[in-house]
């Protein structure tokens, strides 16, 4: 039995946790989810590390959306350094999900791709997991979490 | 009996680690402060650390009011940098209380601003501390801390 | 027998995992390869040290394409910075290979690049694990990965 | 008996280690000084964290003057991450004490701010290490090194 | 017998590595000297590091010319902080040596400059090991290196 876990912000405009953990759920079985919740995404790192380090998660999946200003923007990188920092100290995967709030132009297309991504990378997770020769597979394809897939290039 | 650390600077211009620790004691009982005051928040990293590993804090609440020059943005850069790093050394929550000076147009509302934003992470500590259900029940609510709630994309 | 891994991600455009590996077969014999593809260059620095202290690699080549956005941009400066941290860990040569989307004028050119890169930094993990002083005699001859070489300084 | 480490640049355009020394002798005993010069600010974290780490130090001051060029603003930035992880790897404070090439007007009032600043910061690290009391008393009182104290809001 | 180390790049456009050691040789005995090369300055950290803890070398000089384009601004950013922190995890001194290409207004000039940058902080780096003192000796004397010291300043 593998160990998944989740953990998003009370900052975000939609529950990101809920909306992976469905798609997780959807996916197959195997597999237990530990879900956590933080404030701000600057929360997240610590969270996702002692997901793996006192929970047991083999993987963790850690959404957020960061706001639109130019201190959010800093807050974003931030949070990413220290989510790749916490992978190297830990020696597991895991898989940021973050949302722009200004990349989409309505909150209602912000909504679908916080949802969209949300889910597109809790499959990412699930086959890192349990099928990474999927990956391999897509290794140079062009994959997007969210808007359409950019494909890789033809004229070669 | 918990202990909650709370460390502010010398350089902010309201008492952050007051409001704070008055916001603290009417939560709840069940845990007791431990504070400390620095120059500037670059030195809030390591004191922070220091009340997780030195004085056994179970939580620790950081407080600190950058200013609005670019070296001051850089410096509050280096801040969070450092609190998320001493957070993965330690396994433990560092919850980030930054106030920029320019977030408000006039010193009397940058001073309510500072006020309630510490107040606002106080409560967030101690529901950290104790009821992290709570923060789960509010994943993708749109929550700030200071200046109102956002609230959740409803359009959906 | 030495052991190199290669990572590269399904974002990239180009299959730059297999063009490193292909260059390596045709580069001389006494190693095997291990092979690794994850969703984008920020899930690059664990990998890489996975290979390194999980698969006994003693040398990775992690190769990703960062996009052409600002996010981008700062998603390839946490990606390096969590690959240089990755090879303070272990003690081992972790040689990154990116080629910026904005590199290139045409998705043609840009495909010829990320094969010419990902081949040339082939050959450089490949003499740095066996024939390291070739790199010390082409110490400040100016080499450049994929675009022409600048070369030396010849007016001193 | 407590050891306080002074380090400073041979970049810097006064001596602001000597500066920092004259002040700690005048303002109590108890104490013995341990001082090292580096080339520049780049320098300091790893000298500071041996003086603390071989040396014994209690708390080290670290002063240097970045210049006013973009890429030394980068190098300021740089050196501060390093003393903030250096006090991370420790549990000790390291004051940094910079001054900004481009903080003041002229030489002569750039020297007064390198002068004054060493000075002030001189103090911060007495009290932090002998009266850490005094600290806490002036939370949120808006102090300064250098230039004049910004003060309290007092509009509430 | 001390050890110096010194790693420069095939990037580079003079061989910075034998200007540094040419000049070691001439200030002195008592030392050998370790060399290595790799491809690019985000290469120098880890190899700095190598030299530090497998071949024994009690200081070590690394050198590199970072590009003019943002992106190369970027890589000089990531491998500076590398090297504080391989200063960091090792306790010795690393000096870097960066000529930013576009320090110089002629490939000539460029080329002079790298050169004596390389053999002014060869001098540091053989100071700092031998003779420490004479560092402090020139605490806040506005040392530069490459082009001409600017020295202290008198009007106080």
């Amino acid at each position: 039995m593998k160990l998944i876990g989740v953990v998003d912000t009370t900052f975000a405009r939609i529950d990101m946790g809920s909306a992976a953990i469905e798609e997780l759920k959807g996916l197959g079985t195997g597999f237990k989810i530990v879900r956590r919740t933080v404030p701000g995404i600057k929360d997240l790192p610590v969270a996702a590390k002692k997901l793996i380090e006192e929970d047991k998660c083999d993987i963790v999946i850690a959404l957020g959306m960061p706001g639109s200003k130019p201190t959010d923007k800093m807050c974003a990188h931030e949070a990413s350094t220290g989510l790749i920092r916490a992978q190297l100290m830990t020696n597991h995967h895991i898989i940021e999900v973050f949302v722009h709030e200004d990349e989409a132009p309505s909150a209602k297309e912000l909504s679908w791709l916080m949802d969209r991504r949300s889910r597109e990378h809790a499959r990412n997770a699930y086959d890192m997991l349990f099928h990474p020769e999927v990956l391999v597979k897509n290794a140079g394809q062009g994959l997007r979490q969210g808007y359409e897939d950019v494909g890789p290039i033809k004229e070669r």
